[in-house]
């Protein structure tokens, strides 16, 4: 059985909502959080050095295969926030991050969400072990994999 | 207990992948199925009268609390594809909508996904009981509650 | 110097306005028309193979340079338009498109555009005379250069 | 006859390249440069109090009615540009901006435009002499109208 294990690896990004990503109901549209999601995703992927260039570079890609979100309270324009975003850890050849928005002013959480990533190679083939990069990107940061 | 089932209500739109919604992988950006999934849920709502003007107009709003997406094989520019959405009945107060994406030719499924809504009142208070409009919906498409 | 004349080429779409197309006054944002331009040029690139895949089979790539737009009537959730797209000749290696929004019903003019894109080579370098593949489809298409 | 003069009102946003924002020729697909201009625009109305809401608050609304983009150089994903957003004065009840976005390590010219927007009263008329809080804010910030 594959476990999931929170870490200590963690991202965080603030924005405030745009003109454009409000709705006709006076609310960020639904859609959008996948942005701001995204961008907390990449502030990891560059503290970390695990985004979507070190993985190119390392001869994979890692797109998404799962997302999900739950709307908590309604994001306003102009209204500020701050995205965290974890790091969470599983056996399995799988990139996996769990995320929260709260507000900047009360620290109520807004959003939150879940990304499922895995790794295709040069011939977009599924793999299924954990690449070598990934193992010793795990290593370095202190996480340990039962294999 | 509450118990979701699938019911014979469904609708169905067509798409073809816009040149804007590729991302630099050369697939559809993971965000865009958002829009893909809402013109579904859109044409249900015309087809079966419970869009967002017919909520607005029985005096209620029904803002997304969950949506969740699975990517099994990636869009491309140009690729057609048709989205099918299905309606899920349930006792509570919410419009449940589970989704698929099939490519037009092969039949084959690219993505799923579901979503939840709850009610708002004119308050922005959450309604817990189903608004009588909503019912008397269901009744008029053969759906029936436990209440 | 450089002329420009309306030719006989020109292409129509549909569309009706989403849900997340439109912003907290209730009308299209206007970021969103460059959607509705696109639909309508890649409309003309699949009836006139001079499309996307068309220009990069040929060596070749066609980014856009200059684009505008005048907002004359606000477009509202629902609405139903159409798109007429203008291929305009100049001797200038340049591909030049004019668009109008027109209501359905009415046939009141919303929104009127123009883009402009111009071609690189493989090696992303501004190509100033017009490419052989580019004459060949006007002369296919009843349209003469000066040159 | 109406003239156009610059004036020292400025504001300047920075933003780094998303993903997203990215299409499949690997640069800023063009109808995002609404969004970078949209920032600078809103970051000038919070700077000089004449933001949507202090327009709304005035008993108004201002929507575009032209936009114009002329793209000089690509912009990449990941890099990161500044927007320059300078008022622009005239006598006619039009709110003018013209914009630039510059590499920020380069300061090279990546793209410039312009926006221009007039005043709807409540009752969504075109509003033809300028609004009195308009001319009490020029006047504030040291712009005079030859009325």
């Amino acid at each position: 059985m594959i476990h999931e294990k929170m870490t200590a690896l963690t991202a965080c990004t603030e924005f405030c909502v745009r003109f454009s990503e409000v709705d006709a109901m006076n609310i960020v549209w639904h859609g959008n959080y996948a942005l701001y999601f995204e961008d907390a995703r990449e502030a990891f992927g560059r503290k970390y050095n695990i985004g979507f260039d070190d993985i190119v570079n390392a001869g994979y890609a890692a797109p998404l295969v799962e997302m999900s979100f739950q709307y908590k309270q309604p994001l306003r324009y102009g209204q500020t926030a701050k995205v965290n975003v974890f790091y969470k850890n599983t056996d399995a050849a799988k990139i996996i991050f769990e995320y929260e928005i709260r507000d900047i002013e009360t620290d109520a959480i807004m959003a939150t969400g879940r990304s499922v990533q895995v790794f295709l190679d040069k011939q977009n083939q599924l793999v299924i072990t954990n690449p070598q990069f990934y193992l010793e990107w795990k290593r370095k940061n202190g996480i340990m994999n039962n294999e």
